[in-house]
């Protein structure tokens, strides 16, 4: 018997879920996903492939995949309403405040909530993959006063969203990387905001009301927010002495720095940020301007010898999507695109086998007190 | 040491949060807030001591009770933009869709989302207050193709609250009824709502965030949205006998059925069902139609012989509701309204002291899969 008397703060270590979806295995270095090592899909693998393996449990072979991709292609296009709705909001709003509004709103567009079976949840995740990078793309865009940009059907989906985001039409490499990315982004076991989403759905809440909860998770600095927080460092330290002496200040102000440490991966680098690592490379060398490279390696180096702390994938997913052109605003909603496929697995699995979430309280206030009267 | 490798369905029993805000005791049969019993308060207090109670930690005197409505009063307006939001959604939305979207939307409107100082998370939880109950009676007159109404500041929170859901101003009884729904719906430790809410705030995420994430998990049939079920039973049933029988007929298919039984109390009766039942036994005496009445202890009698169930809240809020002429949708709703002191109370204290949730998982899926190439 577990002894459920004990107070565990933010659950660490207590497993929370079953799962056949994904699993951090640190002794072996592997993030498992339905049965494979996502590090080694990512060297020949692509972001579609991973929706297939997520959704349909296979790595999908070439028809399958175009059909795949045939079928996020239809869904690009998102209710009028919804562009209407982002430019209701103050000019001022965070794009993922945009993101969690219009994901709620996108709800109330679904005439049968109430169908949680497996093949209706399917389809939905299939609507929420194609219109969501519309969504992040174009709320900021309108948050910027500038014309909603429309998908363009001849690129891949990955390249899509890029062209979306930034308006231009990425190189071969560009697209490489970004997809790599999402990849990477797309599915990590049950982090804050994939928990959220499984404790929502729980109640037999619908999909969309699950993801709106995560994409609330997401934005906290403490988990997605780590990646914008990242690259507004890099920005104001602008050297990499200006970064050395920002590290060394925070640290002995003893404030937290985003980017390092990972409560599973603990003293460990994280997989996924060797491979973000090794695409910055890779973006460094086109033009030959390696200097976020070098400030992230310096900041690297400073981390490990005075923390003992590594690198998380946001560290290096930040100077990479920078160097892709994108708006450091977007870094977090572009996770959240990624993680749609990985949200949408587990609520349907939750949805499949449920029990709800309501665990107790360690109660230390006050006892007995009356009113007099 | 607790053992953690054993997993937990639910987290059922496990203690996910240290609190000095409330404690289900079911040994006493109290609902303790802040060291008074719930239901000793829910006699002679009313929904703003309870309120003050939460988020002050005091019972008000006269005059702080009176500052707190005259505070709530100056809330009452929502941005014009919420409106048109609301009108934008389809008819065929669910108040509780266009309320989740609502309350995401309302964020943008805050200028320093990212400051979660106590005063300034305080003042949030009184803005949220005072216009939560406008969203709540609007969504439902702009989803019916009714004009808004308007706030009137010359009557009480509750007065109003019920008034702008039924464009008529409630005699005392109702009001007093209402008011004491709201007191019993108030606050009660760690439900799947709260519990979400927490768990969004633990990453440094917004208010509004955490709320937005509640209302997606209160919204769930086997939360917050049993209220609307039970009535919508009641309805179908129409009679005592047929409501016999609509019963009979569920237990015999194994059906769940809403409106009773309850994690915490479990083989007790939840007692703010009783307190609710009383209410109901005021409203009918007023013009003697006592059917629901007669239906729901039918029911009560039938679950408590076939099964050992008790009825909780929701089994009496709902026939309560519908004599007060509140339409069945908005039955959640205001659940959730009234919750929001609660909930504004937990994502403070989570704030305040802070351990991100990230739980782990039990992993049975497939291992060691490769990928042939």
């Amino acid at each position: 018997m577990v002894n459920t008397n004990q107070f565990i703060p933010g659950l660490e270590g207590v497993i929370a879920s079953e799962t056949k979806i994904s699993f951090l295995d640190t002794v072996n270095s592997e993030i498992v996903i339905k049965g494979y090592d996502l590090l080694a899909l990512s060297k020949t693998k692509g972001y579609l492939d991973i929706v297939h393996l997520l959704l349909e449990g296979t790595i999908p072979n070439e028809a399958e995949k175009q059909h795949l991709e045939e079928t996020l292609k239809q869904e690009y296009d998102v209710p009028d309403e919804i562009i209407q709705v982002l430019s209701l909001l103050p000019k001022t709003a965070h794009p993922m405040d945009a993101l969690r509004t219009g994901v709620s709103f996108l709800a109330s567009f679904d005439t049968e909530l109430l169908n949680r079976e497996h093949s209706t949840n399917l389809k939905r995740a299939y609507q929420l993959l194609g219109k969501i990078p519309n969504i992040v793309a174009n709320s900021y865009h309108i948050l910027h006063s500038e014309e909603p940009v429309q998908p363009l059907q001849d690129l891949s989906y990955s390249a899509n969203f890029l062209y979306m985001i930034t308006g231009k039409k990425p190189t071969e490499l560009e697209e490489k990387i970004f997809d790599r990315s999402l990849v990477l982004y797309s599915e990590h076991e049950l982090p804050n905001s994939t928990f959220t989403a499984r404790v929502i759905a729980s109640t037999l809440s619908d999909l969309y009301g699950a993801l709106t909860g995560a994409v609330a998770s997401l934005k906290g600095h403490l988990h997605g927010g780590a990646n914008e927080a990242v690259m507004e460092m890099l920005q104001d330290a602008q050297t990499v002495e200006g970064f050395k002496h920002l590290l060394h200040d925070k640290l002995s102000k003893k404030e937290k720095i985003m980017g390092f440490g990972h409560r599973v991966y603990m003293k460990k680098m994280d997989p996924r940020a060797a491979m973000m690592k090794e695409a910055l490379k890779e973006l460094s060398a086109v033009n030959g301007d390696d200097l976020l490279l070098q400030m992230c390696e310096a900041g690297e180096q400073i981390m490990r010898e005075e923390k003992g702390l590594f690198p998380n994938l946001d560290y290096y997913a930040a100077p990479v999507y920078w160097k892709l052109g994108i708006p450091i605003p977007l870094y977090t909603p572009i996770f959240f695109s990624s993680r749609t496929v990985g949200l949408c697995a587990h609520v349907m699995e939750q949805h499949e086998n449920n029990r709800i979430f309501r665990p107790r309280v360690l109660y230390t206030g006050a006892r007995n007190l009356r009113v007099e009267d």
